[in-house]
């Protein structure tokens, strides 16, 4: 068995990204994004680093793995109370990460060390990887300014009209060495884009100079699983985006913005009749549930996504 | 009816304050003590000042006021779980005003802006008051070196033996503006020393440059209250302080604290037999129930406070 590269962030993500841990536990490394991550108290907080440790450690709620199960809201209540800002709901447990984190920053300490370190004391043997150590905020450029993807998911409750995105900083950003060293392994069997938001959690990824170098010279499958299915994202503003870019929320608008980068691409079985089209266009598609209500549902997918890599990899082989 | 000043800090201090507030609301000027200020995971903990905002708000747990009611440690599990430091225990609630303040002071406003705003938001009318807005850090002398309170008082568990105490930056530190006024009213009709450690609350107050001068200026009579009750402090460790520093914890040892600041000490009815020899040395002496049990114990200490200060005015008077 070789080792999987995993990347992307939000919920989908980290619930596929578990899946391949259930099956390559110290082999999975895990490149998420931080184009989302944010200030706020004088807190650092990283929404997708903390949602993969969450779920990957097997704490996160079942149904909402941003956050620890059993959250409580008593520090926000006592924020408030005492004139604080109610505009971001902070859980009780949800607040430990983001201390430690602006502790440790502060101190001199890198993102990679730090994630690092919260995967050692959560016993997560995968390595959680944050794309780049530099500071990358992703700007939603809306019909009303741009905004960073948490005012714009919390003050602005995803209403205003988006219009494009700017990944700023993301092309002078180093990659970090775990990540150059877990691309470049000679054992690598998949690169994995999990089912998350195409423009704000995989495309920052994509954008740091030399990642798209990286993924391409390497030479394992990349697979991507679409998070649009039927017709609409699973869990957040995905779809609404594409229909105000212009583009029909389907899984080929998913692939579209995958494209020359992927060798495979997954859809769930409610778009099976998109699957004849989609291979027209030159793209191999495997039809699987990837719909994960349950533990067992994250393994199964993830079974999916390395069976569809190697069989993309013989196909390849033969093809030579 | 005039002024009140009140100083101190821990629970003692702020029941008293308490007692003072519900007689007097906005009347009441606390100036609390700082010196044991300190700061953790890049959080400015103020532990006088809050558990005095705690106090008065109302929402003070009955037993334990340096926090708030029915606290839990939600937080503080998880950070303890992703390798965080363990030595000081966190409430969730408690940690809100620390964030507050943190962000507040890396913001450029003063401590005492802090406060004031923390005390409009929790309908305090009363004015709590920082000691100084300059950083005053108390440091406990013992025979194994000197130590913050905190680290006293958590890591060290009280154990190492206290030979003095130095109040670092205390001589230079501005007094601030609200203090000036309320200790140069000319409706002040007392100023009273709470219940709390000599030490390390009371005295960083008076170490303040220009502190003593004001207290001393201002003409109305100085009242405090016994921390030691029947032979020991009735919480913390004034008493063994008192004891390694070569006392014995008795009233006197802390009328001697405030030698020739005080016009007038209030110790407890079961240290009455030590009322006449405390006159003896030229204070006045009231003897009263100074144990506050209960919300009605703060007031009606109060209620002897401010009559014995009319007492001492009076006679002060007749004398002139």
């Amino acid at each position: 068995m070789g080792t999987v590269v995993a990347l992307g962030g939000q919920f989908g993500g980290a619930k596929l990204a578990d899946g391949l841990y259930r099956l390559r536990k110290r082999d999975l490394t895990v490149i998420v994004n931080t184009g989302d991550d944010f200030e706020h108290l004088g807190l650092a907080f990283s929404p997708d680093l903390d949602t993969m440790l969450y779920t990957l450690s097997g704490i996160a709620s079942p149904n909402a793995g941003w956050e620890p199960r059993g959250e409580t809201y008593r520090l926000f209540e006592m924020l408030k109370m005492a004139g604080g800002p109610d505009r971001i709901r902070l859980g009780d447990q949800s607040l430990a990460l983001p201390i430690l984190r602006s502790e440790g920053l502060a101190s001199g300490r890198t993102l990679s060390e730090l994630t690092r370190d919260f995967c050692q004391h959560l016993d997560i043997d995968a390595k959680i990887v944050p794309m780049s150590d530099d500071r990358i905020r992703t700007q939603i450029l809306t019909e009303e300014g741009a905004v960073s993807f948490q005012d714009y998911f919390t003050q602005l409750a995803c209403e205003p009209v988006v219009t494009g995105f700017h990944y700023a900083n993301a092309s002078e950003a180093q990659i970090p060495d775990a990540i150059v060293n877990a691309l470049r392994a000679p054992d690598l069997e998949a690169v994995v884009i999990g089912p998350c938001n195409p423009y704000h959690t995989v495309q920052p990824i994509l954008e740091i100079g030399g990642m798209r170098a990286l993924l391409r010279k390497q030479g394992a499958p990349v697979i991507a699983v679409s998070p649009i299915v039927g017709g609409d994202a699973l869990q957040g503003s995905a779809g609404k985006m594409m229909q105000e870019l212009g583009h029909i929320p389907l899984p080929r608008t998913v692939a579209m913005a995958y494209y020359k980068l992927i060798d495979g691409f997954i859809i769930d079985q409610v778009d099976a009749e998109q699957a004849e089209g989609l291979r027209a266009s030159g793209i191999e598609v495997l039809v699987a549930p990837t719909v994960m209500r349950s533990p067992n549902d994250r393994v199964d997918l993830a079974v999916q996504v390395i069976n569809f890599a190697r069989h993309i990899a013989e196909v390849k082989a033969e093809a030579l």
